[in-house]
């Protein structure tokens, strides 16, 4: 009997918001996988860390961070061969993600690779996306509203075209992108809608009104949420939870 | 001291995808409040069962059915009067809600009532949208991805501009929209990359290729995926997964 391979999403960052049964798996699986960057501590392994015990064996797969995080393949293919090691000797083997993943995860280059040789299940998590919504004190969507996901590297031309045709928008990936993507939130007359949440539910979390940031570079952990929808939602309400919440 | 207001987030339906956090208030909370259909039980509710206890207050709020699931202002009203009673006397309320409380929830009917009134927390929770990819076994999105969520009752002009201008869609509240959606992807010839998922991670959860649905009508509980995305993606490795998770 060859062993599992789980998918586990932990959820945005407070090891609170895990669910159920990733704690489940997380703390009965032998074989704990997950990504590492080569700078610095993996933030998957940080959410989970208050759950793990020493007889686990840890397997980080380092992944050099890059502009955009789409690391070579080749990463992958080694990563793919290490698990199956473990997964041919009958040992579950459960991938830390952080969020949900697949929703813009890495957990789907190793899927692509072992799915189809041995039982795998993808344990959903909470989105950072739905998280950052809670936190801002503002719905992501409502009713018949059009929810579009943008990635910050697209270009003005694309995003426009995208946020022209929705009626709520989050933007991802902001990085770098940030001060021309806050400048295009201007031009399209959209600022006072836009609200911007960083490194939601950690301890540092930054929940603001778009307008209120004054860098012009964001951390990888941070979106925009724009809601352009009113019918239904009392703006008056806002302050007061965004006071209560940070 | 007035009682705090939390918005809690339950996830799809199997009661195991609760978050940790919410499963702390949802056992310590003295006030539990759930919409309610006055045509049958309360999913909310039904997910959070397994944990309730006998010494919770419950207090459903009664949501009558109608087609687009808007229903009348004045029922919040109603609800927001009852809810502040409680929380004047300095009891907690917990406000159950199913998938994520700001995604397409109701719960933004009460929110904009009472968070202005009293200290209130959103809890997130896993969104239906990201268990249905689980499990389907394909990713929701990836890289620079335009993900589009999409309600069923838009007219075919306004899904077609969108899905076309997307890397990846999610079609929700299929309802009796479910027929005229599934003749509008063929026309866009994108059955092929079309998945459906219904009743996601309960019991008599259904996931298969949106070409072998036989029904015309979708319970509200369902949902159409299209992933146009092709990169790094192994299409080969879906039938074994879905095999494994059905």
């Amino acid at each position: 009997m060859t062993g599992k391979l789980y998918g586990l999403g932990l959820g945005p960052g407070d090891p609170e918001l895990i669910t159920l049964k990733a704690h489940r798996i997380l703390t009965s699986a032998p074989v704990i996988a997950y990504p590492a960057p080569d700078t610095g501590p993996s933030f998957a392994r940080q959410i989970a860390g208050p759950f793990l015990r020493a007889d686990q064996l840890e397997v980080p797969m380092i992944v050099p961070m890059r502009v955009e995080r789409f690391p070579a393949q080749d990463i992958y293919d080694a990563a793919a061969v290490t698990l199956s090691h473990h997964l041919d000797v009958g040992s579950d083997v459960a991938v830390l993600c952080e969020g949900d993943p697949f929703f813009y995860g890495s957990f789907m280059y190793l899927f692509a690779r072992l799915a189809g040789r041995y039982e795998t299940e993808v344990v959903p998590g909470v989105s950072s996306m739905m998280a950052a919504a809670a936190a801002y004190g503002r719905p992501l969507a409502a009713r018949n509203d059009v929810l579009t996901v943008l990635p910050g590297p697209l270009d003005d031309e694309a995003l426009s075209a995208r946020i022209a045709a929705a009626d709520a928008v989050a933007i991802i990936k902001l990085g770098r992108h940030f001060s021309r993507i806050r400048a295009l939130i201007a031009s399209l007359g959209l600022t006072s809608a836009a609200g911007y949440v960083e490194r939601v539910s950690l301890s540092n979390q930054r929940v603001l009104p778009l307008n209120a940031v004054a860098e012009d570079v964001a951390p990888y952990f941070s979106m925009i949420l724009i809601y352009k929808g009113q019918e239904g939602w009392a703006h008056a309400s806002h302050s007061s939870q965004s006071a209560a919440q940070i």
